[in-house]
């Protein structure tokens, strides 16, 4: 099989640039490479690989001759878009939740689930950031022990929310420190030394979009049955980069710590930090801009007789986002997929 | 019965600041008072209702005439002082850990066990500003309900920690808008724009203390058996003031959300704000400086049969220390406990 032509969808944004980041780092190999955004950005130059590149708009058209598509542009982009190029033969991996959820569209982590990759017909969905890393390391314990109920709290860093609301957070804290007001704009409250316990949209439940994403794509990801008790608390907090949560996981059958922290020093993306003498488990200032889920604070939850409590942390912008793209991508070249 | 001579100990840190202005907001009645603190601070000056009083040495002798004292002044501290104040007719009302867990010392919020005041013998523990605004809000839902089990993630502001966490955090934040190195003391990792899931010490089970206490004081204050399951996750995020907590608790008996609101809504020192459609829930930088335990995200847990989660913040110096710890004087003075 000949080497694949892929397209950047959405390349000058928050996700877009990462994407381009780890092409390289991770050495992908391609035959030609196209750069596509909205025309807003059509016709300005994009470096890469040392050579100047135009911008194209995203058209229908601009996907012809494409064999996968790495597109992290919204939601009612992609469900404009994602048609167009699956029609041209595109394998279309959509970072934005426009088809997560869709009967039959494989949501996938890499490493966790590629096998649901061959039922694919144009489209693959990368899941929820604050599902992506949680992923990793809560699969090697469920083909251990089963997944009975999953309680999260999450941390969640500003960059989830783009590049509008990274620049707020500086201005937001620079007025804070010099005792001025502040209108805060991404944020519906101002996010400098504050916490904000709304991600996303409420829905009926109570519960925000955000919180129901970690629901329903835990569920999908790991085969769950569809009344899984999955429940989160998902709350921005003032960090730039790095997600962390506090996860409370009930099992099965029995586990104990032990065996929970051996099972996640050898999960495939997942890096165990968990020196209590010294002090030592993840926080997202060390886990920005790297690629591994870091685990730590792994301990036998004192509330549950069979369940593990742990404390994840990961690059959003990476694992929950780009990163994971760009492995899918080369999950579908390894797997002929495309 | 006469007014009482009061005695604040520990008057020059920052939660025997706020007892001072909490004293003159809340119109505390008493005869004489005394202002005591380390050697290091006696002699120094402190400003009280517009007039200058000169800080005493808490020596055992200090104590000789008063009959309430409002101590803020750490374990050890109070270990050697709490007996020796005792001794010479005081109530000892003490916000620091050393007796809490102790066998026949009321651990008391105002408003939630005031009937446990009772049976003190002297000493009154004030408990750790996590559990404190926790209690307020699940005290009556308790009474209605049972409780069952609780999980409660935390997202703690800096100032429980002390004058030089406060002043870290901002040195810090100043550091990182910089992009300068940072050298991190008063907390073991950078804490601008970062989260560190680490408060107090570990213990032998992987829970920290700050952790245990939760679970512990909890069990204490609402007359829970010895084996509820409790389970906490406590973590240190860049506020200044006011704790957040991600409560999920499940009850023994059926309870909805609409009644789960009502009961909160009339609830003693809580305040719920809970408008979805608006965007409103509370915050920490809302919470700072107020009184009330704010309580929202109200809703009917889906991961449990019969169970409610909530969001809840309060300024951790005001309830979480200071106002419960004059509280606790005005009730021991109605009361005549003293």
């Amino acid at each position: 099989m000949s080497l694949p032509n892929i397209a950047v969808l959405g390349a000058t944004g928050v996700v877009g640039r990462e994407i381009l980041s780890i092409l390289i780092e991770n050495d992908v190999k391609y035959d030609k490479i196209k750069f596509l955004a909205s025309k807003k950005s059509a016709g300005k130059k994009i470096e890469f690989k040392g050579e100047e590149h135009t911008i194209i708009e995203a058209t229908p058209e601009a996907f012809e001759g494409v064999n996968i598509v790495l597109a992290s542009a919204g939601g009612s982009t992609s469900l404009a878009l994602a048609p167009e190029a699956v029609k041209r033969g595109c394998v279309y991996i959509d970072n934005s939740s426009a088809f997560r959820m869709v009967e039959g569209t494989p949501l996938v982590i890499a490493g966790v689930n590629d096998e649901d990759l061959r039922m694919h017909k144009g489209i693959v969905a990368n899941p929820n950031c604050s599902t992506s890393q949680l992923m990793l390391a809560l699969k090697p314990l469920h083909d251990y022990a089963g997944i009975k109920r999953l309680i999260v709290s999450t941390y969640q860093a500003v960059s989830g929310a783009g590049l509008a609301a990274i620049n707020e957070l500086t201005e937001n804290t620079k007025a804070s420190l010099a005792g001025q007001k502040f209108e805060n704009k991404a944020f519906k409250h101002e996010i400098g030394f504050n916490v904000i316990p709304q991600i996303d949209v409420f829905t009926e439940n109570g519960y925000t979009k955000e919180e129901m994403k970690v629901t329903n794509e835990t569920r999908k990801i790991l085969h769950l049955s569809k009344d899984t008790p999955i429940s989160c608390t998902a709350v921005r907090v003032p960090v730039y980069r790095g997600h962390s949560e506090a996860v409370t996981v009930e099992f099965e059958r029995p586990i104990d710590e032990a065996k929970a922290r051996e099972i996640l020093e050898n999960a495939y993306g997942v890096e165990v930090i968990d020196d209590k003498e010294n002090y030592q488990y993840p926080t997202p200032l060390y886990a920005a801009s790297k690629d591994p889920v870091y685990v730590g604070r792994i301990r036998k939850n004192i509330a549950f007789d069979n369940a593990i409590d742990f404390w994840c942390v990961a690059d959003n912008l990476r694992i929950g986002a780009a990163l994971n793209t760009v492995r899918i991508a080369e999950k579908i070249i390894e797997m002929q997929l495309y």
